[in-house]
């Protein structure tokens, strides 16, 4: 897939400040493909053959969907800048993924979807991990 | 304007919990203006003479809007209720309007849109504070 | 519900054009109200005892939720208006309420919410569609 | 970037019907990395020295990234697949693309993330296209 996360954080015309931008681009990079994967798997869990069974992990992915779209968002911008508000952001996210990861987990040995959406947010929680520990 | 908050509150099936639906349905309803209205001061800002000057202004709209819809989506959601992961959102939620009430009453002489959008996100961030106390 | 779809239109500080004023606030407090209703009925759908017969009703609930989403916020900017790209917009956005007002008033009777989101979903359609014939 | 959206096509556990699924998951991948170009792009713009040269960049950027991401939450999507509604979402998606791309690239010799956006919104644009081609 060509994502030009990269490429948009190099063209920044001002100053992006002292942020790790390797932590950044990947962080990005989780969060858009954690969303689509979560919106993914909440509809595959909806065409499973009982999915009252797995109503809780549709809930909890189309949750992890919303606010890794909104994260996302967040973080592609750096105008005016304001760690508070970042920080809260990508901690909201770090908690939406871990309990996604936890929920789809529970599934994925029977469904593979949920394996497949485990796996990406699990991916993305340690992406936000790691740039809560450099934010500035 | 006719919304369906309260009326989607009350014919949802399953058991809702100890929620206070009051604060349920004020918060819903704020996140769901506050998104409008931070959309559309960042589209007046970016009109203004000088937009320059408001960039800080428009970036915490923007970062506003999506916080709040996320929120509110996360919030219309009862089914598989986890407290953790509502909290989290919703305290991000609150730091969003926060910052945004403060950007945008530093504008609330000179810009009519800033003054509204400002009060619209104080009115969010009370609700949030509100549900916040609430949450079971 | 306080919403300041009105206030922001009149505070808006440049030109507007010709567009139907009323037309254009009601279909944004439409669309942000239909998205609300599409989000908390896809989630009451799936706490039915039964959701696999409602698996369809969930998907477009969604569906329509993210495009109602998407044109309200298109329809809260103004600055640099396109009306070939807004007539796109809120062309998909009466397609996916006439689809979801279909789909819900076929379980309106058997489910509440359904009854409310339909209506939900005609109302919006109709201020597309009046929006759709005045539109420059 | 890691992304599962074919992995997650190729889990779905029920029958995904006669759509060409190479189409699918290209139109998927562009519509996400265009939506997030698009938010970083109009976030560059505005700390360009003149933002007000760049306001229509700016808020086509904005409605492309919000479309984009409805897009590829639609397309995510397989069960009660109606091809009316996708069809319509797809085609607005294709618009906002087009248009997006046109306006970024005026600015594309001056700013480097314009060409990158430009050329992100045309590859977007060229999977919408192919889609609506092969769509049931």
């Amino acid at each position: 897939m060509t994502t030009v996360v990269k490429e948009m954080l190099e063209t920044y015309p001002a100053d992006l400040g002292d942020v790790d931008r390797e932590a950044l681009a990947r962080c990005i990079e989780e969060c858009v493909a954690c969303a689509q994967a979560c919106t993914a798997c909440a509809d595959a869990c909806l065409s499973e053959e009982n999915p009252a069974e797995l109503s809780k992990c549709i809930r909890t992915n189309m949750d992890c969907a919303d606010v890794c779209t909104a994260t996302a968002s967040v973080l592609s911008r750096h105008t005016g800048y304001d760690a508070h508000l970042t920080r809260a952001v990508v901690q909201a996210c770090l908690t939406a993924c871990r309990t996604c990861a936890e929920e789809c987990e529970r599934h994925a040995e029977t469904h593979e979807h949920c394996r497949h959406c485990a796996e990406s947010c699990r991916r993305c929680a340690d992406a936000c991990e790691a740039l809560l520990l450099r934010l500035g």
